[in-house]
């Protein structure tokens, strides 16, 4: 008997099969097993390149139980756009059987999946750790995942007010043109205009320094932060970590190794796992003085349970 | 512009491209980019399996230079041919544009060329470091790697007596059946009757203990190990290392953390790497009563090298 040929998928295919309401519910299970030692994984792996910069995050797991084990590779070329009017991520998820390890499906998603998966656990994190009334919602950059977080956030919060933070006035101007019909945006330069009107606040960016600083920071607010995914980036002043109340990672093992908490380990006995906040609400936010931050890097439970579902119901439109 | 869509191709179609004598060279190239420092490449990530049995290697890593990087995926789940009559083995090859990241290929090879590009650093191996008169070939083994060092060794090694070592009468038999019309095949249960009339020899199982003994190795002997690919394999006991002459490996870093040398670590002052091997005569086998030993672990400038030149040939054929 031979190995079968895997199907294959194209992103305009995956894309018309993504339910938000039962995504999240995957992505927030995957979280829980994650926490409780339910989903096999190795370290990410990183390839980097300079000249031009890009890099290669490679998540590889698989939940105790589950039919598949699924590898993510993701690409980030941060010049595409502006050299070749190129998309700068690519991407693609592979389903093998766990039981013979037969490459059952390739999801040709370009990349899609990982940033719906990124964006669900914005939202997840959100549900659990913004304060009960969210005055505005803060987006810390103007790329993919500015987009996506707030379009996310929607399925959680319900606040329709937001102030975009960018360095440039060109891509501020398009977030608007993107965004605008669906939301109150107010633009800004400047961070400290936006740490002021929102209590709500997700950082995007590639940056590679404290974009956001602890005096900024008001009472109640919530940071969500999902640039820092490879060593040497980060968005945080490590001081905002020290003085939450809350910090929280989807990963601490992670978290520590290239999170924001990577800047901050000094704070390991401080910080709960994403998946126990889930399940517990002691560890969820108590009152709305609480500074809180969720730390997020990615991870491979993620991939696993939002590639399972999407290959399941692409296999049920048939 | 939107990202292409990668090429897919088969099995059959890649097996239609390989021609072993450029494969080498390509590979040979590749062993000695790596040990000069030209190859980008993170340490391999490993998923492994209980109930069944299953291993999953991650290899990934680009030469500097050149156009592509490779991602190499390759399963082994080792009751599959028994539980469900497949292939144990299955895999694929991912090669993207080094540029921009873009997937241009899948090569849905089923581990063919992870198989292949492993025959051919056996060979170049054995080029470098076997006696100048091979007496007969020992191959360990009655897998696919037993056959195909076998048939890649005849690219460089003039000696059709070969002794093959295994546990089960019956692949022996097998194994006769296939290989018997082109070698003079003597079979054994007995290691000692393969390591007193052989002094090539070729190490190609899943054990976790060893199988060769010091005392056993005669002199002269080149004992070529590819089995141990992750931790917790082991095919030669640690004082074959300890006396042999001369002691090479892949990768030093890798064969370290899983290879032979894992069980011999205090060897690495004494090690050397195959690329420095092919480029330096005085690193290679000086006289016929030299013991050699050459650890293999599968690194990705061999994936890279391969992957490539066969994608080119792919393209040329069209």
């Amino acid at each position: 008997m031979q190995l079968s040929t895997p199907r294959i998928f194209s992103r305009e295919e995956i894309e018309q099969v993504i339910q938000r309401s039962e995504v999240l519910t995957a992505i927030e299970a995957g979280f829980v097993l994650y926490s409780m030692g339910e989903v096999q994984t190795p370290s990410t792996t990183h390839l980097q390149f300079e000249n031009p910069d890009g890099e290669v995050h490679l998540k590889a797991g698989y939940i105790v139980g589950e039919p598949y084990y699924v590898i993510n590779v993701v690409s980030g070329f941060f010049n595409n756009y502006a050299t070749y009017g190129l998309p700068n991520n690519d991407g693609l998820m592979l389903l093998h059987r766990r039981e013979t390890g037969e490459l059952v499906a390739i999801l040709l998603d370009h990349g899609l999946l990982t940033d719906i998966r990124t964006a669900a656990a914005g939202a997840i994190a959100a549900k659990y750790l913004a304060p009960r009334h969210v005055t505005a919602i803060g987006i810390v950059g103007t790329g993919t995942q500015a987009r996506l977080q707030l379009a996310w956030l929607s399925e959680v919060i319900d606040c329709t007010e937001v102030v975009v933070w960018g360095r440039s006035e060109e891509r501020l101007a398009q977030y608007v043109e993107d965004m605008g019909d669906q939301y109150h945006i107010t633009t800004t330069l400047e961070m400290s205009y936006l740490t002021e009107r929102c209590n709500l606040i997700v950082t995007t960016t590639a940056s590679k320094a404290p974009l956001l600083f602890a005096e900024q920071i008001q009472p109640g607010t919530h940071i969500t932060a999902i640039g820092a995914d490879i060593a040497g980036k980060q968005e945080l002043d490590p001081r905002i970590l020290y003085s939450a109340d809350l910090v929280v990672a989807d990963s601490i093992n992670q978290c520590l190794e290239f999170g924001e908490l990577s800047n901050a380990s000094e704070m390991l006995l401080r910080v709960t796992e994403l998946g126990s906040v889930i399940e517990n609400p002691y560890l969820q936010r108590q009152n709305d003085n609480q500074i809180t931050v969720a730390d997020l890097t990615g991870i491979a439970a993620q991939d696993a349970k939002i590639a399972t579902l999407v290959y399941r119901r692409l296999l049920e439109r048939e």
